[in-house]
């Protein structure tokens, strides 16, 4: 197949440079704010390009980035794949651990690096005999020492990098199935698995991200991406912007609703898209002070990772004419699988506002290239009649085929096609998914895994600790979050601070539990499992 | 690659019976107006299926069409690609010969024929003696004697096919680089040739007209389609109507301006897609009555085939808030390649009304996947800046490789992947295109293609003709008519109606010359080819 009828990333990412020069990133890092034309984007990328062949990188080559929504991690974004490399966004709130075990399969050869997070870089570099280049993204750094580093990784200043590099004369050609990125996420046994995305499937999905019918994203609107880029690859919508030559705003680290609300009004922002958390607390702030921020340009917002509430869908309805549009996906499924605007149809359309409601809070239909199914427990369909529950099966074009370097949690992928979600779903008469239960142990915390058996493996070595079990408690502001119930042996005591402090070696803060409920004993269920259904019955309601 | 992962027609065209099962078709054939929801689509699709697996259709056989648009031509639609065999829709209004030549290629051993067109199929099975079975939509033939018919044809009811046959069980999984349908357009020598279009092809297009940005096509949208479905497979339309749950009217044959207001108004129409002659007339039809027709749910038309007027536009936006988009494309491009709405950028939503309606009437931007190129007469790229005018290259995702069956035309398809499109075109520096001249020997009337070679074949083979030039005179009404200059032989003379009666034998009234000039010498170039630009400036203005 002539390179020019593949599916590459190069043929969509730049698209903006040619049909919309003028507009582009509006990226807000510690060091101020810069504006940067499309065409500006694409020529920092080729320069970036240069640097990396000047380092040996080849096809295939795995190239990792730790940080923040802002220009110069979007500088590696489009270089890296069309590069014929592979971009690998390592998630910035991992422990050490995790960012180790994953590594140890990616085996990154570069790290590109926010300022801000050199110090873990070093540490990690420490860790990963494979890392030789480490990125510095940010301000210059001021005069005096350089960070010591293990020998044999050099650090670069990335601004240095392109102002020193001439822009590469031309993109190669990969096939459209090579690998682009590689995304990794929390697994239930607290190793963290990896996901491949090929340009073929990237640019599928960046297309159905276009689509009318999946949030009517336009060259019309400026996108707050609050959605961490290293979050599945931030959904793909920096790509669908170099797509469409939409405007980009990148607010680096400083998520805090009032930020976020300012960056809203100042930027004239139309879409935004991020957790429900964040979307939360956004609608709390701007209710406390009424009138000191006026949404009027806010038309829709994508509200994915978690279901919204009704009355968060409500509040931004009725109090600021904007549009919560429900999303659901996994890493697996690169990542966007179903979109759940108000309306996509003309029965929709005619609906009372709050039946259209009742249709935003479910996670709603999967875009045209995918399809979802649920069955019961011996395999058999079950009926889309928005009754029948089931296992979610999904299919279709993007749709990953495997975990890239194998993992336990692997058997979900079908040799069929059909990814198991470990989702439990309902499916009504319009094709609309519900999700009504998960079948897996993890816990979802401000848009973020956490998975409870690493916990309990952890938790289990202590001394004093009998067993342990470690569920989800519903939280107002994160969602979810952990909560130890432990039995102690005989004569043993433990204490909350006792167990954070613990933990703390090994886990960030946040991974670590709320609470700790000591019980005489944990619930098993008849096979010897923990019966997490009954822990979460008594102690959670 | 699981067929669950190939892009395949089945995926994408069934997507409404899921999502929107109470919209559908509003087909309004000569026998009566009938609604075909989604889910009877595919239903029928599905009994056809059958009903033509009992012919012992195969893989790769291929079907014809010969057809308006109605819900029995979406029957076949969808149900011969989905089935693996190959959709051949003959455009109707060519001459005998025309579509000879074509099935001379195709040999299709099924054609289905909309009830009103029998008696051409009867002529065109007498003349192709692989055809095997005639398909008559319609309603039921009154009794009577059957058309006779060569023997070796049955002629079968489509209706009672369809009752008399159970759904498929399953549709097969073809490869996605089989052809799913061939298109046929005229060619510059006279003789058409036939485009072959796969599953992949047409999917990566039907996504691509959902995009907000090429048309912002929704399920919420009703479409009247007034393009037929032989021209390159009607836009794709049906197809992402089906993806989209879209309501969709067909008209049938009947396009006058009245009825299709009628149709607009009644049927609560949003947007719709004909020729710019159809809009041209429309606009005049309205104008002439005012308060009989009210646009008001008219959103956008699109308007493909040729450029529209500025008047146009302007009559449709100023008197009826309607938006005109204008659409490029060849049969060789599957066929959409440019759209041009009012504003896909924030800087044109910032444009004077007036200012956008510039970029209106220019062909526009390529959706994304499509690459538009200029080169000057030895090859040299030249630059985008809406002054330079050049040959015109297309490349990317639908664009197709070669002729099916190979045709003097064929030296278009360059082997870097690029279609020399004919066409002479500038591009500004925000990737608009505008088509600046035509480079081929081709006349358009009212949409559709007459080939001046041919009729200066045909009338160069009259005794009294010494030397003959068919050219193209602007038209207000059907943008281009064809004008034959003839220098006669010494003693012999000639008239316009002894001209179209002669001709009348082997063209369709509306492919003869509207007018004859005599002329004692063709002006010839210095390469002794007929000089149509001199001929044009000298009888033409």
């Amino acid at each position: 197949m002539n390179p020019s009828r593949r599916l590459l990333l190069k043929h969509l990412a730049f698209r903006a440079a040619e049909i919309s020069p003028r507009d582009g990133l509006v990226s807000i890092p510690p060091d101020g704010e810069r504006f940067v034309a499309w065409p500006e984007v694409m020529e920092r990328s080729k320069r970036l390009a240069t640097a990396m062949v000047a380092w040996g990188v080849r096809p295939g080559d795995r190239i990792a980035t730790l940080a923040f929504n802002d220009h110069r991690h979007i500088d590696a974004y489009f270089a890296v794949p069309c590069l014929g490399a592979t971009l690998h966004p390592i998630n910035v709130r991992w422990n050490l651990e995790e960012m180790v075990s994953v590594l140890e399969h990616t085996r990154d050869r570069i790290v590109f690096v926010d300022a801000g997070l050199m110090d873990r870089a070093i540490a990690l570099a420490d860790r990963c005999p494979w890392i030789e280049h480490l990125v510095r993204m940010g301000p210059r750094a001021s005069d005096g020492d350089p960070p010591a580093v293990r020998s044999g990784v050099t650090i670069s200043d990335h601004e240095e990098l392109l102002e020193t590099s001439d822009p590469i004369a031309d993109w190669p050609d990969p096939e459209e199935h090579d690998v682009m990125a590689m995304c990794s996420t929390s697994g239930t046994t607290g190793i963290p698995k990896t996901v491949a995305y090929s340009h073929r499937t990237t640019c599928l999905h960046t297309m159905a991200i276009g689509l009318t019918d999946c949030m009517r994203l336009s060259g019309q609107d400026t996108l707050l991406a609050v959605v961490p880029m290293f979050h599945a690859l931030g959904w793909c919508f920096p790509y669908a912007c170099g797509m469409l030559g939409s405007r980009l705003v990148l607010p680096h680290r400083d998520l805090r609703p009032e930020r976020l609300l300012d960056l809203l009004v100042e930027h004239e922002v139309t879409t935004s898209v991020a957790v429900p958390t964040v979307w939360d607390a956004v609608l709390a702030a701007v209710t406390a002070s009424p009138g000191r921020w006026d949404l009027g340009r806010l038309e829709r917002i994508v509200s994915g990772g978690a279901a919204p509430t009704a009355s968060m869908i409500r509040g931004f309805r009725d109090q600021h004419g904007v549009e919560v549009i429900h999303s659901w996906g996994m890493t697996e499924i690169n990542p966007v699988c179903t979109m759940s605007p108000a309306a996509t149809t003309r029965e929709e359309a005619a609906l009372d506002p709050d039946d259209r409601l009742r249709h935003q809070q479910v996670a709603g239909r999967p875009l045209p290239g995918l399809t979802l199914e649920i069955e019961d427990e011996d395999g058999r369909p079950l009926p889309h009649d928005g009754a029948s529950i089931g296992r979610l099966l999904v299919s279709g074009w993007w749709v990953a085929e495997e975990y890239a370097f194998g993992h336990p949690d692997g058997e979900r992928f079908g040799a069929d096609g059909r990814l198991d979600t470990g989702d439990v779903a309902s499916i009504d008469d319009h094709g609309r998914m519900a999700i009504r239960d998960r079948g897996k142990d993890m816990i979802k915390s401000g848009g973020e895994w956490i998975s409870s058996l690493a916990l309990e493996r952890a938790i289990g070595d202590f001394p004093e600790v009998a067993t342990c079990a470690v569920v989800a408690r519903p939280d107002e502001r994160w969602g979810e979050r952990p909560i130890a119930v432990v039995s102690i042996a005989p004569g043993a005591s433990l204490d909350l601070a006792t167990l954070q402090r613990r933990l703390a070696e090994n886990f960030e803060p946040w991974q670590c539990p709320d609470d700790l409920i000591l019980v005489d004993s944990i619930p098993l269920t008849s096979t010897g499992k923990i019966d997490k259904k009954t822990l979460r019955t008594r102690f959670l309601v």
